[in-house]
């Protein structure tokens, strides 16, 4: 069964607008037949598991496309098409490709077997902080970043911890031969320690500030809240939160904050299993104000942990006191912080929370803020997750302004690792582009390592010209780059607890961490690649991405991650584009580029080639 | 073949005297013989794997005996013997028991299945110091005692290592994956702690430290000496023990060290596996003053380590350049330290060093101090060790005083747990006290319990009863009492790391240090207790030690250990006895004595019942 059809939801002639549209809006949709046998095409739409909606398209005046437009009867959400086509031989299919990844589909001749392409239709564009799109975050995992205390002092050790000494390049859980953790190992240093570095940070460039969790908690991680309202007495309390505050203000810096909200600490105020605390916990007694915040299946010893964990009692964000408590009230968690002056929130296991919490916990911070931001950890492509059973709509627009960017990490590294070819890489680039809302596209937390992450050092084996590719990389795609602590000194390090070794103060690499301001300085001076269009296209071996606002505007970058030289001429660009500005780079560009094996060369509409 | 024959080694009837015996000394055997169809008794001797000697014995007036004297023809050393007996039917043998534990043996028909029986003839009765005998040992593990430090500041933490919290009740190594340590753990307590505690020590009745290795190392545990030349800085360096020695003498308290020199750090100045020291290391180069100190198989990296330790590059103790180190010359190790003030060494690993070595230590210690103390770490019954192929004679006179009595320990628990009867246990006490020579037996370095075993409390499950007991038991058997730090104040702990808790000041039990000031106490006050002859003995679950010096200066201890009461008669301390003292107490005890389960009674010539 030869067919002769073609459809592409990357370009404009089949689709059109690109990508995620507003839920009111209509799209366009065009499908090239070039077969006269052809007697009917309809587009089979439906949202999420909706009812099918059947549109009728329309031979267009030369017979070869046949047209349609459809809107989005059913509201705000999660849309999947395909195009049902008859024949004077039967009825076949055509929808997205094996690989679900969208672009060119193919045919099907059973419609169970189809694969839809998904089309996402957003509630509404949220707005982008101008803070934060024209930023650069630096994330600090405060325990391992400097200890701010001129003589060395460290804060309120935790009781039944141990202290590295602090050369200690390397850290290891103390655990006991089952495996758990008995004593959890702090380097004691400091929020002093953040204030101190300022002056390092803002000569990087750096504008925002996301901090790992502060507030009081045992471990060294602070994933495991033990009081909401208060700083950790060992990050040197309230007063050095305080004066962070203050010195941030005058640096012109702004701070998120990390908001665990799906569980607290089992040695909390609210559960306080082991009796640490004041009040009366949910562990202690069924009449603890807190006893309905947790899920207990045989008080007081059988509840639910995060994941099993038992020290982190998983927290129920649908019940209403627990809203109170975070956000509902004046005095709640989220707007307590907002008004001492954090910028936003980084949200800990989006996932697991509720989209309605999560949209009261948005509404609250606007009411403070509007200028404010709130960013999801999620690890997949976050326009289609599904979690304990509900769709998630958090980045269709008043809810999340974007998410932390795992994919794109995992995209850039397994193309730096050769483990997939340019070609594959651009695919991945233009599915997330076209699955997210655009605000959400750039809102995102562009990242290439976390504490939850080896670190981009270690993932590319040590390969400094490697690193500085991701780096470009990561600064020229949508979102926000986010730097986490030590990566521009060259930090090295394995899964949790290795990617939180200590800065390596006075041994840091200067290779890297250069690259870095220049890519930054860059990025200022280059407003295309802030709010730009992204059109990443793959030749030979090269990756390039293009930045555009108009065409006086645009920065090119090619990246030949290949261990050998790579060309790419004048026909390479223009040839395979579906993409207008491809084309109409490729006439302003001199006839042939090399690019060396492991390197990059930057072209703007400015300076011409530029070497960063 | 029922024989009627009897010889018992440990009854002066049929060998006298008791025991070892110096080697220039004779010894009287007599063995019962009770028919009349003998015709040859034969005393058969050798000398360890020596030549065999056979003594004719003499039948006796009365015609019930055969009775010779024989002495230590081939000098010093470990005698084996046994009695080989013709009648009219033939050869047959008397030897010791079965289980080789002396005393009563049994008859043997071949001769290659006859058990000797041991009879150590020892060189020299070593002499006793009397500050020694007399008093009580502390053992500390300084990095675990207490910070003396005002401020709690700590001294020089080491590098790449992790220090508790002060409160942190249980130590854990931090292993990676594959086991080894990455990061040794630290409290951080220090010399100076042990001054400050001075006080609580004498109020306790310690009259002498043994301090575990203080000498820089990069461990806590400090067995892997870095240079023996410099107390840790850790522990407040060479300053800190100069105002501890300083401090002793001021309270009349000796101090021993643990002298580490089979082996040294792979981190020290003499092997350098880091570089971390100026020297010239012997990992470093061939040309190192240090290299033939050490066992290269291939330099550098395939050496020995003490049980494969890499971390503990074994050390030749045969080498002279070796020995004129330690020992040697003027400014060698151990005269440096003595002359600094220290009483005494305790030798770490003593079965790995070789007895030449041990015995130049001795002789230069003696020089500078003769009445100085050399404890060797022996786990086993230290009369008859072969290490290396040499049968060990280092407690035969002149080279240790005496070594750390696991055994005892061993037994004490053992009895304690019901493991074994009274019966046995008086029996191993016997085995000891006949093959050691009086004054190593005297010179023992009496434990429940060290930085290498199970904590009493827990060996004894916590049981308080049980724990006082055993002290009893370890203040009435010959040798001085060692108490490990902390477990005074009851203290838990398994298996190493966990027996080297930090001491739990102010949340002491106070009853278990009661108890010990009390036996301080009455020890001082019984000299029997320390000098006097020790005659351990059972009757029904009853364990009795006797101690006395003459008629008027005797201790009777009786210890209940079973789990019901007992009673003990007059004619069971009557009947049974070999021993004239236990027959001459007898008749002046009251008629019978009632013992509770898990109790102890103490009878004294002077006050009658003594309650501890």
């Amino acid at each position: 069964m030869e067919k002769d059809l073609y459809y592409n939801s990357w370009v404009s002639d089949y689709k059109y607008p690109f990508g995620a549209s507003h839920y009111k809006s209509k799209v366009d949709f065009a499908i090239r037949v070039d077969d006269s046998k052809i007697t009917s095409v309809k587009l089979v739409m439906r949202k999420d598991q909706g009812p099918t909606d059947e549109v009728n398209l329309i031979p267009s005046g030369d017979g070869l496309y046949y047209k349609g437009t459809t809107d989005f009867k059913e509201g705000p959400g999660l849309y999947f098409y395909y195009f049902k086509i008859e024949d004077n031989q039967g009825i076949f299919y055509y929808g997205n490709n094996q690989e679900g990844k969208g672009g060119e589909g193919q045919i099907y001749s059973q419609e169970n077997q189809v694969k839809d392409y998904q089309l996402t239709a957003f509630r509404q564009e949220d707005p982008i902080p101008t803070w934060y799109q024209e930023g650069v975050v630096y994330q600090i995992f405060v325990d391992r970043f400097d200890n701010g205390n001129e003589d060395g002092r460290i804060d309120s050790p935790k009781p039944n911890s141990v202290i590295y000494t602090h050369n200690t390049p390397v850290p290891h859980y103390v655990k006991n031969e089952e495996g758990a953790v008995v004593h959890w190992d702090f380097y004691g240093r400091n929020l002093r320690g953040v204030i101190k570095r300022l002056p390092y940070l803002k000569e990087m460039g750096i504008s925002i500030l996301y901090l790992n969790p502060i507030f009081e908690a045992h471990s060294n991680h602070k994933y495991d809240t033990g009081d909401y309202f208060k700083i950790d007495p060992m990050f040197g309390g309230d007063e050095a939160f305080e004066e962070l505050l203050q010195a941030c203000q005058e640096s012109d810096i702004k701070i998120i904050l990390d908001g665990v909200f799906n569980h607290t600490g089992a040695d909390s105020k609210y559960f306080n299993k082991f009796g640490q605390y004041d009040s009366l916990g949910a562990y202690q007694s069924k009449k603890s104000p807190y006893y309905d915040w947790y899920f207990f299946n045989d008080h007081p010893d059988d509840y639910e942990g995060w994941w099993g964990d038992l020290n982190l009692p998983r927290i129920n964000s649908k019940n209403k006191e627990v809203q109170e408590f975070f956000y509902g009230q004046q005095e709640s968690v989220v707007p307590y912080w907002m008004r001492k002056g954090i910028a936003g929130w980084r949200i800990d296991v989006a996932d697991e929370l509720t989209d309605p919490f999560l949209q009261g916990l948005r509404q609250s911070m606007d009411q403070i803020n509007p200028d404010t931001l709130l960013i999801g950890e999620v690890w997949e492509d976050a326009s289609n997750k599904i979690s304990y059973d509900h769709r998630r709509e958090y980045i269709h627009g008043g809810i999340l302004h974007g998410v932390m960017n795992y994919p794109l990490r995992e995209n850039i590294l397994d193309l730096l690792n050769e483990e997939i070819t340019s070609q594959e890489s651009v695919t991945r680039l233009f599915q997330l582009k076209e699955n997210y809302p655009r605000s959400a596209f750039y809102n995102n937390f562009n990242l290439l390592g976390s504490h939850d992450t080896v670190r981009v050092m270690t993932a590319l084996d040590r390969q400094i010209e490697k690193v500085q590719l991701a780096y470009l990389f990561l600064f020229l795609t949508p979102g926000v780059p986010v730097i986490y602590y030590g990566d521009e000194a060259g930090l090295e390090g394995e899964e949790d607890p290795d990617n939180r070794r200590p800065f390596p103060w006075e041994r840091e690499d200067k290779e890297i961490r250069h690259f870095i301001i220049n890519l930054v300085e860059f990025r200022k001076k280059h407003p295309e690649c802030i709010r730009g269009e992204f059109v990443p296209f793959s030749a030979n071996q090269i990756a390039g991405i293009i930045r555009y606002i108009d065409d006086e505007t645009w920065t090119v970058a090619l990246i030949n991650t290949g261990s050998e030289s790579a060309k790419l001429s004048h026909d390479d660009l223009f040839d395979p584009s579906h993409f207008g500005i491809q084309a109409y780079l490729a006439e302003r560009m001199i006839e042939e580029i090399s690019v060396e094996a492991n390197s990059f060369k930057v072209f703007t509409s400015r300076e011409g080639e530029s070497y960063l």
